[in-house]
C-alpha cells in the first residue's frame, strides 16, 4: 500500500492504484473545514485530469472525525467584520454572492478577501468546490470515518457516493439551527432533493443527529461498513465505478443534479443531449458491439437465463472504459458543462 | 392550564405558555374548512408577532375530526355561479386566479366575492393562509386529532410539523378524485415534493385513505401518539422549536419550500443568502461564542465523547433564542420574504 | 375473454371490456423497443378517444420479457451515421433535438429520417410517446411480465401505474452505464423525481438491476403479483381507475408531473387551475350533490363511523364517471394541455 504524502498544509493523499486518489483531511483535533482547506482542495481537484485520475475518495485523517463541522471562528469573524448598521436582508446578500462570483471568475478573489466581505468569498468557495464534485468526470466518494456534522455533513452530501462507519453514536446531521445558523453549503437543498421537503424540514429545524443505521435507512449514505472496512469498501466502489466511461459519469451526474432541478421538459431534453453524445463515442460503439455479440451467443430466454447473462453487468465487469483497456482515443473525452 | 377562548365564530384559542398559541377549529359536526374559517384564520395568523408568539398549534375542536374536508356546498355554489357557456380551460382559470390575487392585494377581495368568481377568491385565500404557514417566522404544528381528508389533509400538509393520533382507521388522504375533483389546496404539490411523483400519482389517482402507521411510514406525518398524548406532544415540539432563532426557522422554511423548487444553482444561492444573514446576527454571534467555549472545555475526542458533548444539541437545550433569554435586541429580527 | 388481434407489425391488442385496451408488444426474441414499435404505438395511442377507451394496459407478448431494452443496433447505426469530425457537445445535440421537434410538428419527420440525424428523430419520438402517457386522459398501466431494462425500464416508468411479476431474478434497472450509455428516455428524470437525487445517482452510476421486492420497496412499481395474476391485477386497477373522471385523471397527471417540476408558486397555481375546471363540470356537480346527501343520511361521528362511511371511497365505487353511468354530456370533456 502506498504511503500517505503530505501534499499541502492540511491534505494528505495516496493512490491505492494509479487512477484512484484518496484525499485525507488533517486539520487539528476536530478536523474543521475552513478557508485554507478549500483553497487546498480546489488546488488539487480543479486540475484533476481524467487521463490520470478516475475516482477520488475523501476521508478524514483524524480518528473518529470526518469533519466535525466548518470552523466556527471564521463565521464569527465574518459576523464581526460586517458593521451592524449595514442592512443585510437575504436578497442583498444574494447580490453580494453573485458579484463576488464574478470577481472570483476574473481571478480577483484575493482582493475580496481583504475587504469585510471575505466571508462572502468563503461561502462561494465552498460552493465552487462542491460544484466540482458534481461537474468533474471523476467519481467522488466520501469515506465517512466518524463525526460529520453541519458543514461536514453537506460536504459529504455533495459527493456522488457515501460510505459510513457502522456506529450507534449519532455522527451525521445538519445541526446548525442549534447555534442560530442554517446550513450554508447546500444542506437544505440536498436534504430536500434527496428526502423530500417534509423530512428535510424536520431534520433541519430540529438540527437532528443521526447514527449510521438511521442515515442508511433515510438514504443519506449508500453503504455502512465496520470501521476497519471503510477504506477498502470505498476503494472497491471506486474501482468498480472508475471502469465506467467518464463521459457517462459526468452525464449522469449532470442529468440528475441539474436536469432534475429544471422543468420536466427541460430535464428530459438535458438527458437526451447527453445520451446522444454518448451514443456517438467510439468506445461506446465498441461496447455496444460487444454486447450485441454477447446476446447473439448467449441467446437468453428465461428469467434464469437473464440472471446469468446479466452477471457481468451486475458486477460491473462487462466492459472496461479505462484508457488502455478500450483502444479508443476518445475514451477520456469529457465536456465542459454549461 | 389556560381555558379556551372563543376568539371568533369558528376558532377557539388558548396558550399553554405565553408564546405558544393553540388554535382549535370548531365548525359544526364535520369541522369543515370554509371561507369563514379562512377569513378568521387569516385575521389571527397574518398579524402574529414573533415577540409574543413563537409557535402555533392547529387542531380540531370536534371529537375524532381534525377537518373532515373543505365544505362541499361552497364548491357546489361556485359550480352553480359560473355559467356553463363560459369556456374555462385551466389556463383561463390560472389567469383569473392571478388577476384575483392582484385585486386582493389592493384590499378589494370583498368586491370579487360579489361576483360569480367568489370561488376563485376562496381558492386564493386558502393558498394565502397556507403561504403564511411557510413564510412566517413561527413554527406551525398540526395536531391531527382524527379525520383529515382532502382540503383538511392539504391544510395539515402545509404546516411545518404534523403529530397524528394512533389509529387503525384511515384518517388522512387526498380523496378528491372520488367525487370528480382534484386537490386544490396544494395536495398534488406536497405529495410530489415529499413522496416523489410515482407515489403521489398513485395516492391522488386512487384517492387513497391512510391510517396512522401508513402515514408515518410514508413520511406524511412526523410523529404518531396515543390520542390522549396528542396535544402534550405537539406542545413539547412547539416548546423545543420555539427556542430556535425565528430568523433560522424562517430561513430553513424558505430554503426548503421555495429554494428546493428552483434550479439547483438558484436554490443553493437562496440558502447562502439566508446563511449569510444568520451569521451576521448578534445572538447567533453569542451562541457561536458559547459553542466555541464549550468545545474548548470539553475537548471531545472519541465517538463516545461526541455523544455526550452533543447532548445539549440533541435535546435542543444548548442555546435559548427566546427574547429575554438571549440579551440581544435583534433576537426577534425576521425578514419580509420575497 | 376476447382474442388478441394483430393490429400492426409488432402490436397485438385485446379489450377485456369495451373501454379497456391491452396493448401487447411482440418483437422478436428479446422484445426490443425500436423505431417501428414507437411508430406503431404512436399510431394507436395518439388518436385514442376517451369516449371509447378509458384505460390502456401495456405488456410484453414474449415469455419472461416485458422489453429487454431498446434495440442497440439502431443506436449503433446512429453512431455510424454521424461523422466523427462533427462536434457534438450536449448543447449542440439539444439544439438538434429542438429543431427536429419543430420539423416533426410540421409532419416532416420522414425527411429527417433520410438524413444522418435519424437517431435524433428516434429520441424525440420516444419522448413524444411517453409524453402521451402523461398528457392523455386515459390511465396507462404497465403490466411488467419479465425483463425490463434500460429503454424498457424508462418506458414502464413513464406509465401512471406499474404492476410487476413477483421474482427473485433482477428484472428492472437503468443498466445503460455498463455499455457506455446513459438513460435517454427519461430514466434519470424519473429516478430523481421519484426516488430523490442520491438514490437516483447510485442506481444510474452502478447500472443496478433490481428484483421485484427491491423495486416495490423503492417505490418504482406500485404492485407485485404472482406471474399468473399479472394481467388480472392490471385489469382490476384499470377498471377501478377507469371509473374516475377523465378530466380528473388528466388534471392529476399534469399537476404532479408538470406542476411539481415548476417553482412551488407556479405548481400551486397549476393545480388550482385544474381544480377550478373540475369544480365547474356537470358530473362533478352531480357527484358532490350525491356526496352531500350521503353525509346527511349517514351522519358519521366517530372514527369507526368514518371507516364505514368511507368504504365506497376506499373501494372506488362511490360514483361512476363513465359515460352512460353519469347522465352528463360533458363527462368525457378533456383538455388540450399546454
Amino acid at each position: 500500500m502506498a504511503d500517505w504524502e503530505q501534499v499541502s498544509l492540511r491534505l494528505r493523499t495516496r493512490r491505492p492504484q494509479a487512477d484512484i486518489l484518496i484525499i485525507s483531511l488533517v486539520n487539528g483535533p476536530y478536523n474543521f473545514l475552513d478557508r485554507q482547506c478549500f483553497d487546498e482542495l480546489n488546488a488539487i481537484i480543479a486540475p484533476l485530469d481524467i487521463k490520470t485520475t478516475r475516482a477520488v475518495i475523501l476521508t478524514g485523517g483524524v480518528k473518529d472525525i470526518f469533519v466535525l463541522h466548518y470552523n466556527v471562528d471564521e463565521i464569527i469573524d465574518f459576523g464581526l467584520s460586517v458593521p451592524s448598521w449595514l442592512p443585510t436582508p437575504p436578497f442583498m446578500l444574494r447580490a453580494a454572492l453573485r458579484l463576488e462570483s464574478m470577481i472570483a471568475s476574473l481571478g480577483l478573489r484575493f482582493l475580496v478577501r481583504k475587504t469585510l466581505f471575505a466571508g462572502v468569498a468563503d461561502l462561494n468557495l465552498y460552493k465552487e468546490v462542491c460544484n466540482l464534485f458534481r461537474s468533474k468526470p471523476q467519481v467522488f466518494i466520501a469515506a465517512i470515518n466518524g463525526a460529520c456534522f453541519a458543514g461536514g455533513c453537506e460536504f459529504a452530501l455533495a459527493c456522488d457516493y457515501r460510505v459510513l462507519i457502522d456506529t450507534q453514536t449519532p455522527v451525521m446531521g445538519q445541526i446548525e439551527s442549534l447555534i442560530g445558523l442554517i446550513p450554508g453549503g447546500g444542506g437544505t437543498q440536498f436534504f430536500s432533493r434527496t428526502l423530500g421537503t417534509a423530512k428535510a424540514l424536520e431534520l433541519c429545524l430540529e438540527g437532528k443527529t443521526l447514527n449510521s443505521s438511521e442515515a442508511l435507512e433515510l438514504g443519506l449514505v449508500n453503504r455502512v461498513t465496520p470501521a476497519e472496512d471503510l477504506l477498502p469498501t470505498a476503494i472497491e466502489v471506486a474501482q468498480r465505478l472508475a471502469r465506467r466511461s467518464p463521459y457517462v459519469i459526468q452525464a449522469i451526474k449532470d442529468s440528475i443534479h441539474i436536469g432534475s432541478s429544471l422543468t420536466l421538459s427541460d430535464g428530459l431534453l438535458r438527458e437526451q443531449g447527453w445520451f446522444g453524445g454518448a451514443a456517438l463515442m467510439a468506445e461506446t460503439h465498441e461496447a455496444m458491439k460487444k454486447y450485441a455479440r454477447l446476446i447473439e451467443e448467449e441467446r437468453p430466454h428465461t428469467l434464469d437465463d437473464f440472471q446469468d447473462y446479466l452477471q457481468p453487468f451486475a458486477n460491473g465487469t462487462f466492459f472496461d472504459f479505462t484508457p488502455g483497456s478500450a483502444k479508443s482515443a476518445t475514451s477520456t473525452k469529457t465536456v465542459k458543462t454549461d
